[in-house]
This record gives C-alpha cells, structure tokens and sequence, in this order.
C-alpha cells in the first residue's frame, strides 16, 4: 500500500497540446527495487447526463480519433482555466453541445479515469429537466449529432454495445444508484 | 461523422514500455481544414468482476501510481501477447491477483475507455461462483490486499466515493443490467 513507495524522482518526458507523459521513478520499500512508472498527466474532464421532462436522455454521437469511428456519448469536455467550478464547465459544455441547459445539475460523483496511469479527476452531473435554451455552438472541427432516447431504452443500447464509452457507462451507473437501485 | 474525416498522415512521438502517443493528421472535410489529434496506443485490458457463491464481491486494493493513492478495485490487467484471447487473460489475472478462479466467466461487455484519445478495449468479465484454488501470484512490484464484501454494500461504496474507479463502476453496471435492473 501508500506507505511502501517512495518517489524518488519525476520527469517529464513528452508534452503536447492536451498531454504530458511523466516517468516517476519509485522506490517499493517491501523489496527495496526501483521502478519507472508511466504516468499521464491532462486536463480533468466533465460529462453530464441531460434528461428532459418527459424522461428522454440527450445522447450525442461524433468521430473520435482515438478508435476511429462514430461514437454515442453524453455530452462532455476538459475543465477549462476560465471555468470557475467543475459545475460551470458541466453547464457550459451542456450548452455549447447541445443548446440545451438545465435548473437543476447534480453532481452524480467523481470518478478517476484510470488511476494506474492518470492523474485526472472526471466530475459527473445530472441535468435535470433539460430544456432548450440556444443552438449548438460548436469548436470548428466539432461536429455534434444531437438525438433523444427515451430512458428506458439505454440499457438495451449499453448490453447491445451501442453504448460502450467507459465514461458514459459510468453516468448511468450513478444514475441507477442516485435512483436507489440496488446492485 | 466518420465519413467527413480523412486520414492524411499519423507519426509516433513517443514511445515507452507501456504506451506510444502518435499524432494523427486529418483533413476535416466540412471545412477543409486540418488538425493533428494526439492517440494513445496501449494493450487492451481485461477486467474481472468476481462474485462468490454466498455472494460476496472480491475486490482487491493497490497503491496506483497516476493518482498516488491506494485504490479499490476489482482484479485485471493487460491482455498479454501469450493469452490467445481475452477470456484467457482473464482467467489468469484473477488467479494472479486473488488466488480465485471460476467455472462460469461469463463477458459482461467491451467497452472503450477513452475513445477520443485511446485506441484500446476493455473487457469485462463475470466470474461466477468464484472459488479459492491457489495463492496469489504478483510481480516482484505488486502488492494487492483482497477483501470480500457483500454485493449489496457495493451501491453505497459507489456513492460514497469509495469505489471511483472507472473501469470498476462500469463493471458493476454492465452486471445490473445483466441482471435485468432498468435504468
């Protein structure tokens, strides 16, 4: 546990627009070795699960260069310096990715992405009673579909694979247990 | 969407013994302008979820090196180049970690954990009727503590922060959906 590792050194051996690669060399006191450990270090994230009135989730679908391919989400971003709280990056990406906004944000919880190999923090918010408050405003190369989904059918979209971004799985995971469902 | 996107050049920028970050160049065609994507390639990963037959969760506890702290989790690893499929590599990460194994790995879901800039899979696995049949076997830099707990305490180790692994959270919400609960 904590009390074995002692880091003895820490470098940064890659920067780039979004991401810096470290290598933390650790001392493990239970055999005395040493042990360079990759670590990635970029912005904390924020995804919000929006649900109108009428029960329907909002879901997005956009290219991800990471795998390739048209991918269903929530929407969602990087906590940028200007925003003050997690909870103003959570309106304002809501906002600029789907038009619509809410009265009533719940922070569902805060998730560790990967803490093997990530130092980020992921915030997690419901947006109740979603509403129309604008149009999309998008980034240049951001390309955004919108579409509705009526609550009950998203485990059929996650058990399908339809849904299978970790980070979205999670929202709906708070989202039954926020509700009360049992494991 | 997928078909707006052109490919035009992908170069690595780094490389260690766990990761490659490349930087893929692409031609948004709406707007005919172009922008480098930052990619992690990394192994695929497995993760187990292992259930007793008194159902009690195995979950296991390690120091992690991203976010510096000791963290729960259930047990799973890196899909190795000698497992000739996932399922084996899951089978064997759990006998490593926990000492456990099973007779009915049933897979739960694939999901991917970042698809905006990872290009890897995370398997999920239930292993039912988990059944001691050895002793953990770790790396000479492992330490990992086993616990056993109720899987009704699991919601409330989730909500409280707890449980706020990513990979983790989804796992317990593929096996309520697998156990027909409705989000």
């Amino acid at each position: 546990m904590k009390d074995k590792w002692t880091l003895l050194t820490s470098h940064v051996k890659f920067t780039d627009r979004i991401l810096k690669i470290r290598h933390d060399k650790y001392l493990f006191k239970k055999n005395n070795s040493e042990k360079d450990y990759t670590v990635i270090d970029t912005y904390d994230w924020v995804n919000i699960l929006p649900v109108t009135e009428d029960n329907r989730v909002i879901l997005i679908k956009q290219y991800r260069h990471g795998t390739r391919e048209d991918v269903i989400e929530i929407p969602g971003g990087v906590i940028e310096g200007k925003d003050i709280s997690p909870e103003v990056a959570a309106r304002r990406e809501l906002l600029e990715e789907t038009g619509y906004s809410s009265r009533d944000f719940i922070n569902l919880g805060t998730i560790i992405p990967n803490p093997a190999i990530q130092s980020n923090k992921c915030y997690i918010y419901l947006a109740k009673n979603a509403f129309k408050a604008g149009n999309q405003s998008l980034d240049p190369q951001e390309e955004i579909d919108l579409f509705f989904v009526p609550k009950k059918e998203i485990a059929s979209m996650i058990l399908s694979g339809k849904i299978k971004h970790s980070l979205v799985i999670d929202a709906f995971c708070l989202l039954m247990l926020y509700d009360g469902k049992e494991i």
